[in-house]
């Protein structure tokens, strides 16, 4: 199966856009699949998005450990979670314009609740796609770490510019492979509405952290922030043996 | 920093015994690493381990799509996550004889409860070493491939043999991003003890399956095991434009 002529010229402007070479060996077909919706075609990017997923942690695992050489693995595992996370992933695929080069039914294209997670679907495609063409990194790092390195070193600096939830989860995955657990209540009398709810986030029959918000979402960040800001980083200084010069903003 | 003479040539028979040539590009220092359990040394096989998961994560990926090219996404992911889990790892390890190259204190070696986990992270370890040796598959994939190629045959035949709550979060997290919930309770009355706990395992407001087993854990798998054979086979043919030939065991 060849990709049509005028898909492939666009699929070239993309590839031109990521700096590589115009006689990299892309296996365009798969690039193709890549960026194509599962609502626009049954051979769609769905196993080339499962491949990426591991191609992403894979590189971003190394960049992290070649970028921090003294950080923990608790403070890695935090970092890869927001990195990974389809919010970032989206807003990466937004900076390359990748929706222009996605195929989709106009049902789906119009789904605006969807779009964040096709996008970083469609991201992970592209990987997977890049990384299947030679099966090696060499068309895939050139072009991602410049996109990851600033963000890895923005979250490190401000970790509250993204999702705690999601970082406290990584961390107490690979620490002790399970869940915190989050204790929501609303305030029973008047009360400033920033701070109607509050939330008590739990793990291993502790208490790591308490926080107040005006929704039980943004009650349960501030609780998982708390908990990160303090059981993750006296984790993480606590077997500082190895680093005893990192330090958490 | 190098290795002593007597511990390289211990290192080198391994890398023998996993079918590597005698000159490979290995990096002696990291697989030195690799084996040193955080009992015996500040460095040690933890950041190692990190790298690693991430490449037995991509390895599995890739091996399992070329086996199964008609496979979905959901097998993929049930089935991955099986063949990373600890025990199997720690099988893997055992087979190698891993544990006589492990460097570790008396006491750490005295604790049994420890041994299917420290077994599991030293073979992540080695995996990281070796990738991280030559920053490719080149020393990796020719001895895991065959040791994982007959593991995943097994699985797939017959998943009974392994973990299917692992199986069915693998499944639940790779679809929707959540955990299943198991809902746990015992006989009331005098009852077959083989029956004594029931388990129920919900998910996003449904119940998946329901199990019963003479203990919590046994309960639960057997509720996992209905939900993964009902639930999860369900997924995967009807997602099956592309594999109408594939069946499970």
């Amino acid at each position: 199966m060849t990709v049509p002529q005028p898909r492939l010229q666009h699929l070239q402007c993309l590839t031109l856009k990521l700096g590589l070479p115009a006689d990299a060996p892309i296996a365009w077909e798969l690039l193709d699949r890549a960026l194509t919706h599962p609502s626009a075609s049954c051979v769609n990017y769905q196993q080339l998005e499962f491949l990426g997923d591991s191609v992403l942690r894979l590189a971003a695992s190394e960049l992290l450990q070649e970028m921090y050489p003294d950080g923990t693995v608790g403070e890695f595992a935090a970092l890869r979670s927001i990195l990974v996370s389809d919010r970032v992933l989206a807003e990466l695929a937004d900076g390359l314009g990748l929706e222009r080069y996605l195929l989709m039914s106009t049902g789906a294209a119009g789904d605006p609740a969807g779009r964040r997670s096709r996008l970083a679907d469609a991201f992970e495609a592209v990987l997977g796609a890049l990384y299947a063409s030679t099966h090696s990194f060499d068309l895939v790092r050139p072009w991602l770490d410049p996109l990851l390195v600033p963000r890895a070193d923005d979250i490190r600096r401000d970790p509250a510019l993204y999702n705690y939830k999601d970082a406290l989860q990584e961390w107490t995955q690979a620490q002790h492979k399970s869940l915190p657990e989050y204790r929501v209540r609303a305030a029973k009398v008047a009360t400033d509405p920033s701070s109607r709810f509050t939330a008590e986030v739990w793990f291993r029959g502790n208490c790591l952290g308490i926080g107040t918000g005006p929704s039980k979402k943004a009650a349960e960040q501030a609780a998982a922030k708390a908990a990160y800001t303090t059981a993750v980083v006296a984790d993480t200084q606590s077997s500082g043996a190895e680093r005893p010069d990192t330090q958490h903003s």
